[in-house]
């Protein structure tokens, strides 16, 4: 028999708090008593019958960026420890909340959601579920750590470069960034207006679909079974394929081996012409400071020593970006979206590494701003790219052998096919050796 | 018995021709061939009765921003006389040719769309149709003098900041700024990403309507009539309202009176906070000027000198703007367009004088450049408004003693409602006095 919606939001509370201080590095709220309120609603609608769906009871948590009426949204930020209360949910949980969804808390996350790394001076730094001494990946670190440890069945975050992929790589889950319009980011804290998607973490692509489908205000439809056998699958060897480790190129490669055994047409494909644009053309000034800098032009002015060294070494830079660059680097991303969406017509999924390492320790980034700066750009490397173009993505749990750090298999679907990529990558995770 | 196309088009050309210089102001080409071989089909179709619609065999010109295939597409500056030819025609022309427009040439303008007097020291300055050592208003300069001088049926223009409406004012003929998405931009020099709208100048409202369909992609109707009885009518009298002129202020409340005698709802509202918001926010950098040190960097960077230096002075604050200041103003100018959207709801159109002077004479202008600021200022000051708040506006000649100089009267709709706002301003040219 199945766990009550109850029991199961009991042993979450209760792992929360078994957790201690390692608990509320990775919530910065919990929502105890309404949590048990609303399970004890769910299992009243499972009793009667009258399920809302399939989130229904579900035990769910959102990143500190999204508001919940009443209190302050963080954003990872001592800055907003003060901030106005929200007056209403986001839409994202007002939609949840209304499929019956147990939101059990809200999660830690990098200041500002502008970094990778997943640190945060402020709230405390949650530890990679796997080996607590390294980082949790970010931004929305304790939503990657929360599903991993078994603290929530579901963790919603925002992925402005990676920011939901990188987490759910490096912990070990599985993540999905929609194509920006997909869901409403009302109430969400912003990082960049241009850039920011917002995505659940969970353990399969099957719960990151059902959540997605409310966040999306779709109804549930299961998601249809797809072959492996044909499919056509294009591995963009080049530039995102340099400085990855060994155990990422061989857990990746595995999964080519395994997908050509099943029937896929697994191609090279050479996209670097576009997948390098992005750095290339922003590396003067990205479209995400630029923006940052207007979203936080007040405390960039009157408190900058309150921001997290890290993430103001981010935001400064912004602050001296030309309009003319900003406009023409808008106006290069629609000419080469529509290009790359040409070059890769012909493929129904990319594939590569999410991202090009396992975990590192925290103490190795911590208190060393060129480590910290080196290894944030390389986790955002891979994801970052599928930003810019707009194109949804999940990334996957490679198998790994018992204690060796998880690796995480980036699989980009076509813009506005949101569906189509979480259906395959249902189908991957369900029929692929490596991925199973 | 109507004129055929081919003499309309005949005589068309002929006034051109006879105009001698002043014509080569007004037009920068002229499609003799083309134009008299698109007159006789449109003719041999009326004959056997197949017209393609209300444009068939119509005289219409374009501003020299639209792409013409095979030709070199100017903006009003010298610097692109030798730039590639056009490797196919703007969408507009392209639809107006479908429909059966008969294109006589493409019109004179201010260099790169960016000034709203109508002086072009490359190509020309257009005299005023009904006093040449007046400014013809502009952007689309040649646009209006064109149609006032019975050159073009209709000329088609575009409008950043007022370039459709300003002419159109001061040459004593009708204009129509669409909300921007409704007629497409490819092919179109561009000045504003954000705030370039397409659309027609001609002796009506109704063939502005026409026109309008036509590059809307959309087939035509007749406009509805709409009593002026309990027509809901809102006078913004405030900051728009300030610094006009006697003969502006007269033409206007005659209006108003005729309209309220019509049984028109003609209420006073005020809009001040909302209408003096883009002038507030931009002084210290616009939208445009961003997007414009954008689209001219590579100009601005190696031939400045071959620029017209008025151009020049609006371009080159463009060039200092940040892009922290630049999002800020975008995403302020959403909060406020659901603003004003709301203040408005009630009515079905605002009045406003289109600009608040009669056209002064072109040499208290051309060596004068705080005069030229000045006036330019002024000129633009209330069209632009509706540019920013993306609203369709409609200029309407008000009825003048013989001798005396136009005056416009800007009819301002609901955003996306064009249909409706061109019916208005149907109902309003064929029923009330002073428009008539």
């Amino acid at each position: 028999m199945q766990p009550t919606s109850l029991q199961r939001t009991e042993n979450a509370l209760a792992a929360i708090a078994a957790a201690g201080e390692e608990g509320r590095r990775i919530f910065t709220r919990v929502y105890a008593e309404a949590a048990l309120a609303a399970a004890r609603a769910a299992d009243a609608r499972a009793a009667s019958g009258t399920p809302l769906g399939p989130l229904d009871g579900r035990v769910v948590s959102v990143k500190d960026l999204f508001d919940v009426a009443g209190e302050p949204t963080t954003a990872g930020s001592a800055v907003l420890r003060s901030a106005a209360p929200a007056t209403q949910d986001a839409a994202i949980v007002q939609r949840l909340r209304a499929a019956g969804a147990v939101i059990v808390g809200k999660t830690n996350m990098t200041e500002f959601a502008f970094s990778g790394v997943g640190i945060n001076p402020h709230f405390g730094t949650p530890g990679n579920a796997l080996d607590a001494t390294r980082i949790p990946g970010g931004s929305s670190a304790g939503a990657g750590v929360a599903v991993a440890r078994g603290f929530s069945d579901i963790s919603i975050g925002s992925d402005t470069g990676g920011s939901v992929r990188i987490p759910a790589a490096l912990n070990g889950i599985t993540g999905f960034k929609p194509t920006q319009q997909r869901v409403p980011r009302d109430g969400a804290f912003p990082l960049s207006f241009t850039l920011d998607a917002v995505g659940p973490l969970a353990r399969s692509v099957l719960e990151c679909a059902q959540a997605d489908a409310v966040m999306a205000g779709q109804p549930w439809q299961p998601l249809p079974r797809r072959q492996l056998r044909g499919l056509r699958v294009g591995v963009p060897r080049g530039l995102l394929f340099t400085q990855t480790e060994d155990a990422v190129a061989q857990a990746f490669e595995q999964v080519l081996q395994a997908l050509a055994q099943a029937g896929a047409r697994v191609d090279d494909v050479a996209l670097d012409d576009w997948l390098g644009a992005p750095a290339r053309l922003q590396q003067n000034g990205s479209i995400t400071a630029a923006e940052a800098a207007h979203i936080h032009a007040d405390v960039l002015a009157h408190q900058p020593d309150a921001i997290d060294s890290a993430v103001l070494a981010r935001l400064r830079p912004g602050q001296s970006i030309m309009a003319a660059h900003y406009v023409g680097l808008l106006r290069a991303r629609q000419r080469l979206m529509a290009e790359l969406d040409a070059q890769i017509a012909d493929y129904d999924v990319l594939l590569l590494p999410t991202v090009p390492m396992q975990a590192p320790r925290i103490d190795a980034l911590d208190h060393d701003a060129d480590a910290y700066h080196r290894t944030n750009v390389l986790l955002l490397r891979n994801t970052t790219v599928f930003n810019f173009y707009d194109l949804p993505a999940l990334s996957l749990p490679i198998t790994q052998p018992a204690g060796v750090l998880p690796v995480g298999l980036m699989v980009v679907g076509q813009r506005s096919a949101d569906r189509a990529l979480l259906a395959i990558g249902h189908s991957l995770q369900t029929q692929l050796g490596p991925l199973r």
